[in-house]
């Protein structure tokens, strides 16, 4: 198993006998296993999933090339014993994942554990061409349930009753996840950039801001898009979208594998500053999409990531003026040699709907 | 405030200056916060909520009663700088919800961090009136959505068709949130305790289990039900059925407050070993409910908890035989001073369906 293979690689490399897997979605990613709790330990010889009663078939059926073990203690005596059996001195572990609590049990375990940062992460960062057909097909179930959802979007309709239309329609597509909350925030509400869908009814002269994923096989996707009703004085409606749409044009074009995050972030930001909103652009650019729909790499002006081949993420700089409302634009790139790829088709011309 | 008196009164006690909560649903629960990042700092005197830009209108507009302070720094440095001006040399902080990684940032940041367990959940384990209210609703929810589900439960359908028009339904009695991915699992599938939904065609004979649960308020409910769909041949289904109805309500019957949990688990464990199925009963007998679907306290036999009057929690006993089938039973409950208090109200008789 490749995927295993090139783990084992990077703990050779950093002289640890095993380690202890406990994300659940890294845990997806090296085994497939979809169920919420289990736990992994791998060594240059063996590979152990442990996880309970509950998840006994489920396992059988899902994961190979992995022993399996159902515990029947306390998860922290199953690794311990799992230690001693294989012989492991120094236990690598997720310093993510790992709570304070646990960290004190393995040290009262006479285990020794090695804190370990984003090492699975490393891996999940740049995506095989398997991986990105998932993620394709992600955005795709989200881009036609969102084009299903369109003749819906008029004046007199409600966030609330838009967003669960929009998640029945995601679940039609096959979605068996809806990856979050689908976002849908009207008026003064698209002011807050991760507003939760309320009774407002809609009213001519609202932005409406959409904000919403796909899944297949685990793998998401992540989309934002701004529309407009129509109505006499649009011009400043018209104004922000059009800065955001040609910052975040920008940022995608400055795109290209070996250079800094931050870069792409200052392409999209330094044309919002320039145009006079910078203060209404409080989140970052963007991040990785794949087995979590919030993943490496950050784009953002604090990131220290550096962007490579293969990498997917999203680009979504947005405005959002207390008071009147906001704009947001996102995309999912895969980032190539010289330039980004979009996976989002969706067209971004401004939609003023009538 | 009421809540945040007691946790003041708990800090007085344990010696120390202030307390750092991460974990959101504590968060919530103290501060009614609905958003997905944030940080709570309580000393005696102040009380200051952090979070990111993206959440500044959120949380005016949710929070009453805290200094509001929006980050432009990594967290962690917000925390430190709080500490300095609040002069909080001891700092505690949720060892459960605290990961590694940022424990050691905090330590290298100066700050005196104090491990603490169960520090808010033992708040949260006593359910007020008001909770108790919303829970309730979150149980009218679910229940009216599994009325309106049961002319769809046939021979014909598909698990994932069921637990999709279930989720709908559910969002249709207005819950803001699914607690937890509908469980429909049919025929073999019901073996396996936390089956997702397949694409499996019911069929005559079929067990097939319903588990979920409703929303109100950030408040959760869970329940599950077991029915069978007519055929010549359901002696089996009906004598696994009957077994585990009679578990569920000795269990129920055994609640009293001041007791220790575990009694609870025996009650409902002993009567399925005594019929022959011990063996197939691998999961707890239940668990706390409230702002989390799952929460204290843990009703097993290996918990060391006690039940106290005004816990709200759910007794759900179940056998899955591999290669047979499965039968669960869950109801939710509030302990009363000598008895407990069924919150549930759907009929438990069997559900034979033609």
């Amino acid at each position: 198993m490749q995927k295993k293979a090139l783990l084992r690689r990077k703990l050779h490399k950093l002289g640890i006998n095993g380690i202890l897997i406990t994300d659940l979605v890294n845990l997806r990613y090296l085994t497939g296993f979809t169920g919420s709790s289990g736990v992994l330990i791998i060594t240059q010889k063996h590979a152990i999933f442990v996880t309970d009663f509950r998840y006994q078939e489920q396992a059988k059926q899902e994961i190979r090339g992995f022993e399996i073990r159902i515990e029947r203690a306390e998860r922290v005596n199953e690794i311990k014993k799992i230690c001693e059996e294989y012989g492991i001195k120094k236990l690598g572990f997720e310093d993510h994942s790992v709570n304070y609590r646990l960290y004190k049990k393995l040290l009262r375990s006479k285990i020794r554990p090695h804190a370990l940062t984003d090492i699975v992460e490393s891996l999940r960062l740049i995506k095989s061409g398997k991986e990105l057909s998932c993620i394709k097909t992600a955005v795709k179930r989200a881009e036609t349930a969102f084009k299903k959802l369109q003749p819906f979007i008029r004046a007199g309709a409600t966030e609330q009753k838009l967003a669960v239309r929009l998640e029945g329609l995601l679940k039609e597509e096959g979605c068996k996840i809806i990856p979050f909350g689908v976002i849908v925030a009207s008026g003064l509400m698209s002011a807050l950039p991760h507003a939760k869908p309320t009774n407002r009814i809609l009213r001519k002269g609202d932005l409406i801001i959409f904000d919403w994923g796909g899944e297949y096989e685990g793998y998401y996707s992540d989309m934002t898009r701004t529309v407009v009703l129509e109505s006499k004085n649009i011009g400043k409606q018209k104004e922000l979208y059009s800065i955001i749409l040609e910052a975040q044009e920008r940022a995608i074009k400055t795109v290209k594998a070996g250079m800094k995050a931050a870069v792409i972030d200052a392409a999209a930001r330094n044309y919002i500053k320039q145009k006079g909103y910078g203060n209404y652009f409080g989140h970052g650019t963007g991040h990785g999409v794949g087995l979590a729909v919030h993943e490496k790499p950050i784009i953002s002006w604090r990131s220290e990531d550096m962007v490579e081949n293969g990498m997917v993420f999203t680009i979504e700089p947005g405005v959002y003026l207390p008071g009147f409302g906001g704009v947001r634009i996102e995309d999912m790139v895969i980032v190539r040699k010289n330039n980004a790829e979009a996976l989002t088709t969706l067209p971004k011309k401004l939609n003023v709907i009538r």
